[in-house]
């Protein structure tokens, strides 16, 4: 009924979606094995894409020739590029989506990629054959035979629904949980473990009050996830600001003892950093009031996501406390908010090509790693795909290292330091930052992507003329000089310095107060030779000359860890035979088998003293 | 957490839909429950609407003022008129549609209806008071209290899906089963029966050969179903038409041993008219071939529904045979076809509101009364939603009479004589099929339909317009006359026969061979007074004088049956009193309890002799 397939996907989600795509699109047969094809690429939670962090990864699976980014654009009814008043590296683009819209743009995206097969069925264990994976077997007893399979089970492995003491099996509201892969996986010697996340109620948009909250509008002028030529939006919904307050949590309080994450019913950890509301207001008790962003699900649907009201508290303690909520009086429910426990395995079981350790040609990608979040999702889908394909057709793994990718800090940190709670990526989990931003995820990967076969030739191009035109009028803002009594009146006036002697324009750009726009009309060569160039390309010239000094020494120190990175240490090195080495170290290094000095360093348990015993034992 | 609804509808597929927007617009508050909000309106079988009697169906709807049609017109991909060559009974429209459209437009439009409420949940249980139905119960414990409960539960209630050897609970592929409800209901006394049916195969478009297949194109000059200001299609995406062989016939019966279908597995009875394939071998076993519609998902999808090759055979089984379809050969499947058991109510037990007779305010719509097709669904739905607010509103019940509607014929079908089938309609089941034409659904019913409060003003007026028009036009045919001279030159050109007599264009138009646009040129009067006129008028006030006898004599013996539906039955007659009644009409009156003579004579197994003693009785 099958044929042989390079890579069998099971799972639909961001993960599997980019998977597939990404394997398929480098050349090999991929088989995307769903449940429910019309379910494919649902948004379970938000209906977002984006944020800080996360945002800078959509640009990096984009340049990196995934499809998030371009389904986000297609898909998006509002635009924002978040924290703009900071530094670049903290500028991060967000898109609210319309989540029909967003599942329909992946599903046709999938289908006009050839070499995507489907398969509508649960997935109930592996075909394994000496530790290798050969294929999947189906809930009917099918075996689809492949020379790799991803696995990308989401919240699906043993879900339970958890609504104050009532518990459902489920993979999502209304859905089924999967089952037998996680049993099978246990007795080949995994470790697995259970984790829990969470959702917010759906609301009635007609029933909400909108005139007592505060509007959220769009950017003026909107941006994109893609650098592919996606059309930026001429009309933004708005979101909705609200709080909530001590009338909602005395409410809410009201369901604790019946709250399964406070009576222990709960078992798996949550996600710290999207906390449910009935945990930050016990944790932080202090705080009069919670920020509720209202969040519409589409162009034209009623239906709202109430942004910051995640909660698994019985639904009737839900209703009577978001009615209390201002804008809320009158609310009407579409279902509740529910928690959900599902299985994970704790990766560092996983190489850093998402490969586990254990049986070869198989890998994990997604929440069964244990992160949570769609990007954190899509861009280890995109890793484990571009690594599958490599794997059947022998070629080199792809690893992106942590100054070149937050793909590559998130891969990097999962695997070595493992996690306990749903891992969720921010800016401060990057030492590099200020390389790994948005503006230049193009910069940084394009070519990785091409020379991947993902990354079209035309988008090498358009990447190469960005940097050629960065870098000439970077050259000629050295060479073009003001004389003080050209200048100085326009300064006194702007507030910045004046000058004493004839002066580049590029000394102005890296004056905080300045901006680039403002600068080239300092001279009528600026303006000559800016006038056809893109905002984007003004941007970056900017961005690199006031950032100059952060970016480099973000380099060297890239480029001393990128020595520890290339000390590659033997598969079969013996940790336990090295006296000088801590017991912990010994032990962890063991474990997780760190391929180089670099990765051992990142390993928590392992601090410099023994990496340099390592450094000693390997040079000899 | 809700208030008093005062028509709950459970479930929100064709039947509930219709039923919750009908109930809303009448004014009702209304709360609609389905498991799963992203799957209301989910097109679970062939993409299309419409088709012979259907198509009435759906345009009676439409002229109730239902959503059915519009839905269906904004989501076409196709429109075809069936039946063109024969009579104007037998025009039947019919569309595909795009799948993913269908359902998002429905969605829409409930979420655009006011006082229809929304609740993600599956229902498990009625709330009952001294025989009334007061609420309902959900999985989660929640009661919602209604003054009235509409049951659409579709193949939900304990659905149970087969594929050759092997059964899965599940309302819909992917989809959990609903239970409860039955267990509940046979506790209470209804009688509960099993159903079965069936659905093809879904494959990838980009794997069939379609050179091989014949083109099915949709008609050059689409057509729509609504009498609204819907807009027909400019452009149409074909489907395809190839056959079964022996080859997939002998293939096919390598699978028999293992069909659900003859080893007795399946107990409720299959859909006489959409036979499986593995049935229409069996029974037609002198046909050679089996046609097979191809008929595409959507305007973009690759999915492709196999109309015509509805299968429970095992999965490889169903592989092996459709490959030897031409056109087939490199086929991939997205999922196999299965056969579906489900609960079903026998209909008799309903009041012609489709009220149940055992408790009140209860009503019951779709295939939980044994009937299958959408548009039969849609209909029960619409007039459930009617009958539930005007029971709650304390209005007198909303009947259709077997002469004045599809959706008359159906009811009173389903409440007298039951089914033990899957109930599809057809032309043939009415006895007044010239009269319940395509064409005239609104001149029938748009009347009601804005005394119901459905049907706006203006889609009245335009009614009126439409009778007073054609009135209009047909007395001025009979007022205009033309000469033998002035015409019989190019009557013989025609080969119609010639004239002697001034004769009035509207005899012409009693001649089969001649068409009304073509005698309205016999005359420059009859040039002048059409010109402006539509090409609807035209075909109106032709199908009227050409098939005037046929539609006075079904006229006359629709008043005949009139007055026997006018003769009420006391609700405590006592049919076992009569000793003249056959032993048969006693026992199915007295568990029936016709409300009239007229539905009395339509009960299988009483007989006009049975009607004749029931005469004399009453009229003492």
């Amino acid at each position: 009924m099958f044929p042989q397939y390079d890579v069998i996907v099971v799972g639909a989600g961001h993960a599997g979606c980019e998977a597939a795509a990404a394997a398929a699109n480098m050349g090999s047969k991929v088989m995307l094995v769903t449940m429910n094809m019309n379910t494919i690429a649902q948004m379970s939670c938000n209906p977002a894409m984006g944020g800080v962090a996360k945002g800078q990864i959509v640009r990096e699976i984009d340049a990196l020739g995934g499809y998030s980014g371009i389904i986000s654009d297609k898909s998006m009814i509002q635009f924002r590029m978040l924290n703009k008043s900071k530094g670049p590296a903290m500028w991060s683009p967000r898109t609210q989506n319309d989540r029909m819209r967003f599942a329909e743009e992946w599903r046709l995206a999938l289908e006009k990629t050839p070499n995507v097969d489907f398969w509508q069925e649960m997935v109930s264990g592996l075909v394994i054959k000496n530790n290798r994976v050969v294929g999947v077997k189906t809930s009917m007893g099918i075996e689809i035979m492949g020379k790799s399979v991803v696995l990308t089970n989401g919240t699906f492995l043993n879900g339970i629904i958890h609504i104050g003491e009532k518990r459902f099996g489920g993979g999502r509201t209304g859905e089924k949980a999967a089952t037998g892969i996680t049993e099978q996986l246990v007795e080949l010697g995994f470790e697995a473990g259970r984790m829990k996340t969470g959702t917010p109620p759906r609301v009635d948009g007609r029933s909400l009050n909108w005139k007592v909250m505060e509007e959220q509008p769009g950017d003026e002028i909107p941006g994109k996830f893609s650098f592919t030529d996606t059309k930026p939006l001429a009309n933004q919904r708005p979101c909705h600001i609200t709080y909530t307050n001590a009338d909602v949590h005395e409410i809410l309080k009201t369901g604790f003892e019946k709250s399964p994450m406070f009576t222990g019913r709960i078992k798996g950890l949550g996600p710290r950093y999207c906390p449910s509301i009935e945990d930050k207001i016990n944790r932080f008790a202090e705080r009069e009031r919670h920020q509720i962003f209202v969040e519409p699900e589409g162009w034209d649907t009623v239906e709202i996501y109430v942004n910051g009201f995640s909660t698994s508290l019985p639904e009737d303690v839900q209703y009577k406390a978001i009615t209390k909520i201002p804008g809320f009086e009158n609310v009407k429910m579409f279902r509740p908010g529910y928690a959900i426990e599902y299985d994970y395995f704790p990766p560092t079981q996983l190489e850093s090509t998402l490969e586990t350790k254990l049986i070869d040609n198989l890998y994990f990608a997604g929440q069964i790693n244990g992160t949570t979040g769609y990007e954190e999702a899509a861009s280890q889908g995109l890793m484990a795909g571009i690594n599958a394909h490599n794997k059947v057709h022998e070629k080199d793994p792809f690893i992106l290292g942590r100054s070149e990718a937050y793909i590559g800090v998130l891969i990097d940190d999962l695997i070595n330091k493992g996690t306990d709670e749903p891992y969720r990526m921010f800016t401060s989990r990057a030492e590099f930052r200020i390389l790994l931003r948005q503006d230049n995820a193009d910069v940084r990967l394009t070519a990785i992507g091409h020379e991947l076969g993902l990354a079209s030739q035309d988008r090498l191009d358009k990447v190469n003329q960005k940097i050629d035109e960065t870098n000439h009028l970077i050259k000629q803002l050295g060479k073009i000089k003001v004389k003080p009594e050209e200048i100085n009146g326009k300064l006194s006036e702007i507030n910045s310095a004046t000058i004493k002697e004839k002066t580049p324009l590029i000394n102005f750009l890296r004056r905080p107060e300045l901006d680039i726009q403002e600068i080239v009309t300092f001279h009528s060569d600026a303006i000559k030779i800016t006038k056809d160039l893109s905002p984007e390309i003004l941007e970056q010239a900017s961005i690199l000359v006031k950032y100059e000094t952060y970016i480099e020494k973000e380099k060297s120190l890239a480029d001393q860890m990128g020595n520890l990175d290339n000390k590659k240490i033997p598969d079969d090195f013996n940790y336990r035979g090295i006296p000088a080495l801590s017991a912990e170290a010994k032990e962890k290094l063991s474990n997780i088998k760190p391929t180089n000095l670099g990765q051992a360093s990142r390993i928590s348990g392992v601090n410099p003293a023994d990496i340099s015993v390592l450094m000693v034992y390997m040079a000899r």
